[in-house]
């Protein structure tokens, strides 16, 4: 039914590379079927004006693709002299996600820039840059912590992000590609925890709409997803896991 | 339970002032407890370059606060020579609302753009004015629609916006003021059309994660908010119903 | 003479609506003819910059339309990224209309922020600005008054504008709307005191020029609807009309 | 009684060098005491879009300062990415004067840009700009008219530019130089015409009022320092002064 | 000598890896030590508006920089709204020193856009590039030729570019890394062709001077650099190295 | 062979006019042939931030056209709302090559603002603002010499600017005009010391390239020109050219 093959909840060929860069505290290539995003932590050590001397960190995000990860060359933003409202949407959306799993308190007053640019684009740019980008976090914030600069582990829980959608002569299917996104009547990008909880939900129907028990499906569906890419930064993350695991459980007791 | 003694799944008082303004093709003042959005629609006779040709109509908006709709005075868009992430998100998600319900094709190639500018906030800018926007476009549309420069009538549903949230000591609540916005660990904002079809759910923890049994009790508390919107935006529209009604019922069997 | 059947030097239907918003410290909806513009102010505790650490207060005006105030949309200036020349010259002339008339001593280092939003036009909005912006700026400093803000009350007199022109046909007239605006030879504003002095005299021919007894013409005409919107004014304001009127007979006392 | 011992209605040394830069139309070199401006005239074979299909022409002027025209450096706009307030209320009537004396359907679809760029100030450079750029424009209008472009000569009048005010210690002068500018507590520049008729008239009392006897003082002082700059107009425009002269006398005849 | 133990004649580790994205005609990602640019060359069907109807093509480049290539991290030129003019001259650099060797007759009315992204800088990322951008240009026009595009193949001679400088305690060097640029007197950067002419040459002496003899050493340093890099680009290209040696006899037997 | 007769070594008409306007700190009007520059250096008693508290001035340059400098009128960049890649690129030059002959620590930190403003250009104008900046920054300098700011004179060596270039029909030339840049295959800006040092080697073949050897005649025909213009500053800079010399001497001891 799949115009490649896969199964409706069927997830692309994914891979996460670490250390992708040298200089980033945190850095990763993230590869997601033909999606490839870059994505670095950056920890900077003041917060933003509107936070200094609450004791808390602060994590924010920015989005870009290259002019030509696309079938057809965009025009640079920088020379447009103006960031997009989608690019705006994505990165606040990267760093909002983010924030939820992080104990910014344990931080201290720093900033993490999370920096996410697509270098080929085919798809689901947007869900593999959170899905991405915390791993890098992950590594950076992990670094910190073997320095001693925390009092305590602070990330609280795994987080992914995955799409789905309702495509014509598909159906509901996991994780559009460029091709099923162009068919899809509605479009839906999830943001979960390793616990299963909902962090962003964003459900669209371009010139369409979407009934509940579609809705059902689809919320279903993308479940699976995410489990499955948890378990792929989990496999990329090697014995940080330890730190997360214990810091989830932690979480879990206290709710 | 509430700070102002509404039920949980209590609106707050709404208002829709029609043809509030002179000059617009259509306009309301819509106003949501202490939130008041003047919103009005005017129609373009061309549509944007990259449409043009396609013989189908556009329907866009724009959204803006007067700098002391709020609390403390906000430095205008036009002086800081932008427009926020926040403000670009909402319009594209007005414009992207509204187009769900109308038939592009029948419109020809003219554009409506929707204008939402808060005059007073306190919560829910964004849903009330999508909701104060359907009526708007439906004015400017109707009195095309009566000049005969339509094949058919262009609406073909009700579409209503409304806010939920899981608010701290309240729990699950419809149409969040500021304070409740204020105090909400899940916001979520959802527009629907009359026939009970979600056309955009953005469910958003911030620095929080919700529940899939919260989700749901989300979207039944949304429903119900959403049905009262719609019959006072029926009160509003006079006339204008039997035309939507029609469409509304032409499009469900043609489903 | 006068398409609407005023008499030369007749204004049109004033109405002057105080505490409109919930917000701003003072705000008014003025109402002249069909032009209607929101004038808000408010206060902060500090100055700009190159003011700091004179022990002086600052007034400061900002001017804005809807786009659809008028007759065919306007882009607004917010998309554009910058503010037209028009709009900067009308703000720097409420501004500075406005402390010609206000002890900026006896304010202390305060700012206060004029803001004024035409939400219907039909000529004459900075003029209805100016008029309209005096009163809400005498309301935040009545409250400030009140709380004992003050050394003394700082307004030194009343304020109001009003244009004059030579318009084909009808010669001499007072208060232009938009459609002897657009058939004008001459468009005088003027901002006047109380106490009959001129704070700001800008006329303009047009492709056109005039000579010095239509110039006299004119500034008799300007002063029966200064007057006359000054009684408008007085009657809005209640008893903070009381603090003015001693400060002006103060201030006349010492010239 | 003035700090550099000039009589009240006394202009500073004036110079006006034709032919000051070899490339444009038309250019002069305006010298008004210590204020230099460079004026030119530059002619575009085209007018803007919303002019097109008219038949008439259109005169529009720019200004700017160089960075250290002033005693202290100022950044340059171009840098700061933006046109002040006050440049454009300046380039805004430069244009808006010099087209009341041309007739500019004999110009038909062409349009003459002005420049006006400050190389030096010292009080007075708007009104040094609009006496430079009449002469300016002048030239160049002469060069097409020499050269059969036009169907008549199409200016119609003289127009020179300056200031008056009134100046602590000194009361009504005209031509403010900078020390008397900053010690004025009124001021007012006017254009007139060589037949003695008003163009604009800005007249403001910055943080001050002015009574209707000041006024009148004021405008009878300007009317003096007109004449005598239109006098160094006619100097510098050799026999152009004869179409001038004759299209001035065929003017009067029709009014 | 050099920190890193090369001869001062000796490249670092050059790597060129073709056909690196999937959308663009040309693309590769070059290595030159541990600066690492994605280049990619986009064919547009279109050249700018001041080229059109000379029926010749055209070359643009734009050069950026990952906001963590470097060792902190850098605000996006997007976010500030403006390039840099660090920006403008490289990406200037870029294009006009691949149009030196490109017959732009021959390519027609299309333009082809050089994209070169780095993603991690040490020192020399505006020569890598240079040089990454030849072989990704090559690609294109390798590709479009082998479809029938051209009337003969446009490239006319091999490009690459390299930095030579003179450093403290090390004297004249070829290929600074980024530590060596920090403690260089001198640095040029030099382009040049297959056959030894020079295209490009920018010599600065950053707070400092360089002698004639200091120069001619810096010339041949760099002559060995490129002839070495041009080896990597033709291992790179292929087959394709065939129709570029063929036009480069033909051009050098023209001249 | 040159379309104006000069010998291929000889410049055009050289004039420098000092303290050309009454404001800046140093000032001068430098001629080349038809180029004319005003050249202003400005003193500010700060550093920019990225260098307070090192002791160390700041030397930074501005440059800019009026828009009817050339022979069709430019738009001005304040208009476009910014500064364009050819006017970044030389102003990066003359605060580079300025840098490159001035003690910074004798300076202390300041900041000497140069600015230069084409008014009228024919080919030259950035090596015509260096050689004239040289002079108005002297004159600055000395200004505060005199006033015992400075421990020791801090100018260490004269500098001015020249292009050669390769010339259709005429070869290698120095001082290229406009009309000789239009036919240049190649241009070369270069920047020397009073001592025969490089400061600056700016070498471009438009779509074309050149040998070894044409750059060594450029390189010995530039020496000249360089030679020449320095003897035209000694002129302009009267007995400032005794505390140039006795810098020049101890830093040639030094070296």
């Amino acid at each position: 039914m799949r115009h490649d093959g896969r199964n409706p909840n069927e997830l692309r060929n994914i891979h996460i590379e670490t250390n992708y860069l040298k200089h980033p505290e945190g850095s990763v290539l993230i590869t997601v079927g033909d999606t490839k995003v870059i994505c670095t932590a950056s920890v900077e050590e003041r917060v933003p004006p509107f936070m200094r001397g609450e004791g808390k960190g602060w994590i924010t995000a920015e989005y870009s693709m290259l002019p030509r990860a696309t079938g057809t060359r965009n025009i640079r933003e920088s020379s447009k002299g103006k960031v997009s409202g989608r690019t705006m949407e994505i990165q606040r959306l990267i760093g909002r996600a983010l924030r939820a799993v992080v104990d910014l308190e344990a931080i201290g007053e720093k900033t993490v820039w999370i920096d996410c640019d697509v270098i080929q684009a085919d798809g689901g740019t947007r869900t593999a840059s959170i899905t991405g980008a915390f791993v890098a976090m992950s590594l950076a914030l992990d670094k910190l912590h073997r320095k001693k600069n925390f009092t305590s582990f602070p990330i609280k829980d795994y987080l992914a992000a995955t799409s789905v959608g309702v495509v014509k002569h598909a159906g509901v299917v996991l994780d559009l590609d460029y091709v099923e996104d162009s068919a899809a009547l509605v479009d839906m990008n999830i943001v979960m925890t390793g616990s299963g909880k909902f962090v962003e939900l964003q459900g669209t129907g371009e010139e369409s709409t979407f009934s509940a028990s579609e809705l059902q499906e689809m919320l279903i569906t993308a479940e699976v997803g995410i489990n499955n890419l948890i378990g792929f930064q989990k496999d990329a993350l090697g014995d940080i896991v330890n730190f997360i695991d214990d810091r989830q459980v932690l979480e879990s007791g206290q709710k």
